[in-house]
């Protein structure tokens, strides 16, 4: 039993190297966003045979995983997705996790990446998971409401470049019957315009009326709706009778509309807190 | 179409924010080791009904995450685990992720996470996952191999402190008929030399007996092992014949033995670079 | 000769070691200020005899020591002093030094600390310097107007409270005959108020006619005037003549006054940026 | 009066943005390295006429700054300087600003820069200082020995290979009467060989015989001296007599001498603490 003795006096002969840890608190008052991006997706979209140029099956699971990462972190007030990436915002004044971004990037890249395979099944049905994905991340602060909807202004203007390309790409080959070869060579220094073009008078396809979901992406915020339930209530000296109450709830809710210009944001206006705080 | 020339003008307007990034890179010629915590856990094994003091399911899964983890990225050298927590140790020259802190705890918080749900069936067979867990952690830098090896010490000894702890509180409760509230009050104040004694003289049980892997965690190290495999081979003018071909494959391999001392290390000689370089 | 060949080489062996060197660029459209502190300045004042409770030569001395630092280093909108501390404000938008904290910093610590040194002579006159005095500093960064106007109104505010406690405290002892035990003792638990009170019923001093320099500190910007000269030109096939020659000059400015309100800045709404932007 | 009764309450309204400074605490178990570099010395030695290509008074009170910095700083153990830089290292366990990275370096800075000032009539007699001179700093962080003499070795051979130029450029111009243009024409692509051919065979001048300080730089160590006093002591009942007292004192010592190999480091082995601690 004396090696037992000596054992507590041996954990803290050991324990100076927490003091090897280094502070990484967040500027306060700056929106702090977590971005993740998918690791090796190429090879994972074609492994588990993703439709191209979009897969509906997995931007569902990318919005589900996304939506029970805002319902385990508290504090974020908005989340933007596409492809195969995700970002989420911390408003400016939390201090959830001390602010610390070590503790912030990783609890979002852990509850998102077990939430991908938890609802895989859901959206992919008898389709198996051949294996266990994931993502990085990284945390970036944004000083004002200006850099932060531009930062996510950036994100989706890249949807648009993107999703534009490969919607003609992917047409050029499936209806076009061209090689990809040929269809990248196709595409080859043509402008947003000239890939309408292409669309339009090959195809006869407006992209404006493609799915707006490919088109804008997956912005997710938290929105306040009455829920009104019934139940059955008895007070004393009463008989016992139905009741309707009526609460207000926070619920994610997702849009796949442009968040590029005033609209959006003036519509939601509690989104964002005032730079002047 | 006006709309979209302007799209790509558009997302260069925003890239500005791309330089709000800043850089975490790791100190060069440290050890990097990144830390994973189960989050809310307590109420993740209440909830699974993991059995107590230690749930050999559960160690497994937790094992065979980091495995996954280690199998994904490059320069693990040595990983750690007990109960709820795994320590992951990438050598001090490497270049992995250009060394980006957020990089590489992201990414081992994902794989890990994604590998807990995914592997779950195979060690809880039909026990439903009732929702995705997550895990949180941290980066930690290492000058030297002492400091390195007195961080394992520190994770090994608080191994060795709780579960000597849980092993008594457990068995008085189990065995001993109290109620956890008995059993926490019988152990306040009470020296590792008192729980042992407690064990042998009232439950016969030494505690040096019990299980290594619950006593000393589980350590996962590279080993290389020599594969032979019989071919059928044929080459020009001969007939086809087998042959034996032996390679040298790595694996990683699980060890639930002392790392405190210096005999592990004796033996594993490849796994810390020398501090002389 | 050997030797020589070598040594370039020798150089670029060793040469690795710059890459331990870390980025500390700091965030984007952030206020950046660089504060100092005289180091041990307790003995200082002491052994070069300052005068109590302010000594206008060591407080003339300190601000033309920043406006040394302001007029050396690009990008400083606002300095603020008070005793033997000094703060810079670089704009927010700065891209000095790439925004690297190290060299802001090292360098407004260096041009202060050596300015001080060369013009004490302005200020002090024959009494010598003793030893080289030091100041060390920091690096805060503030997202907003608002904070950064708070950080000033907070060092503004301690000028204040200490100024009007000093002032009492080196009245009680030089008018009223108390040592500096009992002028502590007379004070302890006192409120503003109650040192006002003092002042003014016991030595007939108004607060607020002190000096401005003592009560409110020093605010350094930078203020455009139109300067006029007079020029001897001469064009061909004209005689010479004197010309009028007016040019606007960006000059440092010292001012005395409350910048915890909002009056100073509306005044002088050239200083910050907008948030918005 | 009301006035000051709420400026106690200002100054806490305000406080809050104290908590926008970020920690920045080097790594434990590192040698912390503050480097000095001369901002514009380019204009700086043009201006004050210093001698080509090596002006001793200069260097001098390089060397006398460095040497204040380390008697007002603990901790540093060994400083090496060349030309107008100056690098100061921190023993790896030293707790000095509770090695906060910025207090560190503005400190060295200022300490540096108050210094060259205060001393540079003691090196340049009645030649004026035309105006004060900064420097800025950075921190780096080495975790081994083998890194720290790696970082020395590469500031010695920068010195060694601009010595060698500078003194076959200036000799070319002063003794063989070439213009500045043309030495620099001369010198393209010549290897440190070729240097030292030039200067033997055309100027009869051996570089190795040339100073040391200039060749080798200047490293500042403590060391210890026994240093005898003679005292008048009187004892009770004894008459008054002179007695001998020694004493050990640290005292800086400055060398001249090769740091790159491994003599000087096993003739001073208690500079460095071994990377097993």
């Amino acid at each position: 039993a004396r090696l037992f003795v000596s054992s507590n006096m041996a954990k803290s002969k050991f324990e100076y190297v927490r003091n090897f840890e280094t502070d990484d608190t967040c500027l306060k008052n700056c929106y702090i966003v977590v971005r993740l991006d998918g690791r090796n997706f190429h090879r994972f979209t074609e492994q588990h045979k993703f439709t191209k140029p979009n897969d509906n099956r997995a931007l569902g699971l990318m919005s589900r995983s996304a939506h029970s990462v805002m319902e385990e972190l508290e504090d974020i007030v908005i989340a933007y997705g596409q492809s195969d990436e995700f970002s989420f915002v911390f408003k400016r004044t939390s201090t959830w996790f001390k602010r610390r971004a070590s503790k912030l990037m990783t609890h979002v890249a852990s509850q998102f990446s077990s939430s991908y395979v938890f609802y895989w099944k859901e959206f992919f049905g008898d389709q198996p998971l051949l294996y266990p994905p994931s993502f990085d991340g990284r945390v970036v602060l944004y000083p004002t409401n200006r850099n932060l909807k531009d930062y996510l202004s950036w994100r989706q203007a890249d949807c648009h470049v993107n999703n534009l390309y490969n919607t003609v790409f992917w047409t050029l080959v499936q209806k076009g019957g061209l090689t990809t070869a040929q269809a990248e060579d196709r595409l080859k220094g043509t402008l947003a315009a000239d890939k309408n073009e292409i669309l339009f008078s090959e195809f006869e396809i407006n992209y404006n009326n493609e799915s707006a979901l490919h088109r804008k992406g997956t912005t997710l915020i938290w929105e306040k709706r009455d829920e009104t339930v019934t139940k059955r209530m008895k007070r004393p000296n009463e008989e016992e009778k139905e009741v309707s109450v009526t609460r207000s709830r926070k619920r994610v809710q997702a849009y796949h509309c442009d968040i590029i210009g005033e609209q959006f944001w003036e519509e939601h206006t509690d989104i964002l807190e005032d730079d002047g705080c």
